[in-house]
């Protein structure tokens, strides 16, 4: 259907175009549907968004995303017509039914996801679909590839390309600026990207953006990288691994995480930074996303995709059954980073302690140290200065926010009411109240954790500290407290 | 958040707000999630569509659909705040580990997916699982409840109302109209409400709508049945059932239909319209949705969740392996059911037959005829024409539009390349030809089938015409034709 274009000054954040009811009807699309809009032989998928009531049947609007993009102009004619996953819609059929797929059927997914032709609800029936029939070692493989050949890929003239990952679901646990730090400090390149908070109070992302820019884009993300070994930026602007990005999105709604998809997202998101050298860590226990056995089968299965990759692996499985390190929330976390950088004496020592067995163990991964090492090396280069000196390298060529780091004024502590030993910190409790209290949108609101497992206090010690920037939003997360009691004391 | 309403006459067929991008990372929402929106005790919830240049951060817009409901104007300043589906969210991952819903689970997710809280990909998973991990009895009888409780209910003087339904997938099969207009004229009440097509060429309200007003208001259907005993009409409208709307959406993507829902939509509906006596015509074998045993299956579960309805239920299983009657797609298909109303010379047989048989049946099950006499009753009343005096009472109390009853003017004929006997014709190829064709928003576009199973044909007959609006649309029908082939001659 030759359709005229209507300007229409719109940022939907993703390709829409608008047109009137009987016109959708005509094109036999609904709302949410894909259509292609063609001209010469250009050629998008658009979302059908809105049926609205300012245009003529012969017109079609599109979203600024669109006309920035393309060279489409008030008043041109262009070809419009519906977009039909139907071979992607028999693939996630035919995985509903139990059957394996083959690489094209997964790469075919993969491409229609990229190019918006699958709708979200289609997506959701394919996670659930790997989610309960599961994908083998090969599906895991071509999902992988898939992955991470439909977007960018960095390369680098160093070999010697480095990076740490952690799955996640630890509050603090902010170990990636000090670990990054370290190595750089060792002479590693390591283009570390992270993510923002999915379900948590902070992803790495939101917490370094308190003290520097982290949306680089990928000519300046290399430079910085070239200059100073490492960067510590946000994985989303880059465009590496465009398909994982809207298969998490759709995969946070319900936290349904296919074990595949964790593997194959994790080791895309590596091959398109160019990372030789990974290290991934598995945090288990009590409250944490997996318990020890599982993070045992994880790790074998991490390391045969790894090793398909070519890449260089090491899993590390570590105790995660309580929050790592004392804040929780942006700012409150880029505090204790910087007390570990600095050498403070109120520094956290479990979150010291993590950063540098990790960044030991990419020491000597690597070869920057001899075997068993790596920690004394890293403890070096850490109480030398040289981590400190490196991460301001990294934050000004980023760019460096000029900021007072203190915590939200609403402020509410939690005292013990009786003698004896921490036995219990809920780790998801802990993650929903950072949300509550405002995290990570608040950058300034959090939590802070006067006391570990193990701990001994005595009626009237400090537990738990509240900061939030209003107050419904400190007594929404009280509430929640009072109602989960997420610290038990024995 | 406080916010303030700015005019933005859109028709979003759905409520929905747009805000500044950096309100909505404040709120915390993305595209597509829900907000709350509340002036003084009124409340609605809408879904966050698009983020806007040309709203201010303090701003938000509402689509029509919102303003005209609300009492809600330009300038009014509204409370807005994030809806999560948290509830819902914890049921429907319960229902993916396999366990059982209770009652107030299987609500909650109903009224979420009423009140547009649940969002499409949610309502995907909460599919998904359900097909996964099928829902017992109880679940089912749950379903029903809470489907037709959450919407409109309709109730009738007499007591005597009736109602048939088919479980679809055969193209063609127009019985509904035929049904209605013999039962209806032997005194029962029937509020015969139908659906669009989802998948296939035509369904009965777009195939109604070619003469008459089908998109009828409750207060305007009421009346129309209490006149004239009967109505046909769409569905869509009456607000019966709306969860099962929402619900039928989601599942037509990927064509998933777990059994359980497609049973609870079904007795949902008619407990909303407010039959006491329901047939339910179940086409079985090759190319139908179920085999034999499948229906067999299936007919046991309905005639349960009826009983504990006290719906009064007769289920038919009926050879569904190839089209029933000659016209595929609205105007043919009207054609065709005018055609045996007026006992004409050339109306065909198959449809004719099946009508009778479902009429009879449900001239038995009230007792409107003796047992083993309703086909010779349904057979009587056709042909002295009263049920086309009734058919006609019931298009003119909707609205009878004038309209001539021609096919599409672009035409194409298949002929018989062989002497033989039809052995094949695929009712879901002839489905997919049909919705290639145009159908079912080209009212007047479809297929002729000229020879049906066993029939005997020579070289040079005619097996099937196709009317289509373009040529564009004939030939990708014909492509389509060429490359399946999906009637075969011995």
């Amino acid at each position: 259907m030759k359709l005229k274009i209507k300007k229409f000054m719109v940022d939907a954040g993703r390709p829409v175009v608008f047109m009137h009811e009987n016109t959708a009807r005509n094109l036999d699309v609904h709302v949410g549907d894909r259509v292609e809009i063609q001209k010469n032989k250009r050629k998008i998928v658009a979302v059908v968004d809105l049926v609205i009531g300012f245009l003529n049947i012969n017109e079609i609007a599109l979203s600024r995303d669109i006309l920035n993009y393309e060279t489409l102009k008030s008043g041109d004619l262009v070809d419009v017509k519906a977009v039909f996953s139907q071979r992607s819609s028999l693939i996630i059929a035919k995985k509903m039914q139990g059957e394996k797929l083959s690489k094209k059927d997964i790469y075919t997914i993969i491409e229609d996801i990229v190019n918006n032709i699958l709708t979200e609800p289609e997506i959701a029936y394919f996670v659930s679909a790997v989610y309960e029939k599961c994908f083998d070692i090969d599906e895991t493989i071509y999902l992988t590839e898939a992955i991470y050949k439909t977007g960018n890929i960095l390369s680098w003239k160093n070999n010697v390309v480095a990076d740490k990952h952690s799955i996640g679901g630890i509050p603090g646990n902010r170990t990636s600026p000090i670990v990054v730090s370290i190595c750089a400090a060792a002479g590693l390149t390591l283009p570390k990207t992270s993510s923002r908070a999915i379900t948590s109070a902070a992803g790495t992302a939101d917490v370094m953006e308190v003290i520097t820019k982290v949306d680089l884009e990928s000519s300046n993300l290399k430079k910085i990288v070239e200059k100073t070994g490492a960067c510590l930026a946000w994985g989303g602007s880059l465009g590496l691994a465009p398909a994982d990005d809207k298969l998490i999105k759709v995969e946070r709604i319900l936290n349904v995480d296919p074990e595949s998809q964790l593997i194959a997202s994790i080791i895309a998101k590596k091959l398109a930074v160019g990372s030789k050298y990974v290290l991934i860590d598995i945090p288990y226990g009590d409250g944490a996303k997996v318990s020890k056995s599982e993070a045992e089968k994880l790790k074998r299965k991490f390391l045969i995709i790894a090793k398909h990759f070519r890449i260089n692996m090491k899993v590390v499985l570590t105790l995660g059954n309580q929050p790592i390190g004392d804040g929780i929330g942006p700012v409150l976390e880029i505090i204790d980073v910087l007390k570990i950088l600095n050498n403070s004496s109120t520094a956290p020592k479990d979150l010291e302690d993590k950063s540098i067995f990790l960044a030991g163990e990419i020491l000597e991964m690597t070869g920057k140290s001899q075997k068993g090492s790596g920690k004394l090396t890293a403890n070096q280069i850490l109480y030398s200065g040289k981590a400190l000196k490196k991460f301001n390298e990294i934050i000004n060529a980023q760019g460096r926010k000029k900021v007072k780091l203190s915590p939200a004024k609403f402020k509410k502590t939690i005292f013990s009411k009786k003698n004896g030993t921490i036995k219990i910190i809920d780790n998801k409790i802990i993650n929903i109240m950072g949300r509550k209290i405002g995290c990570p949108a608040d950058k300034r609101a959090g939590l802070y954790i006067h006391k570990h497992l193990g701990n001994k206090v005595k009626r009237g010690d400090e537990l738990l500290t509240f900061y939030a920037e209003s107050k419904e939003k400190l007594n929404d997360s009280l509430t929640f407290f009072k109602s989960t009691r997420p610290i038990k004391i024995n």
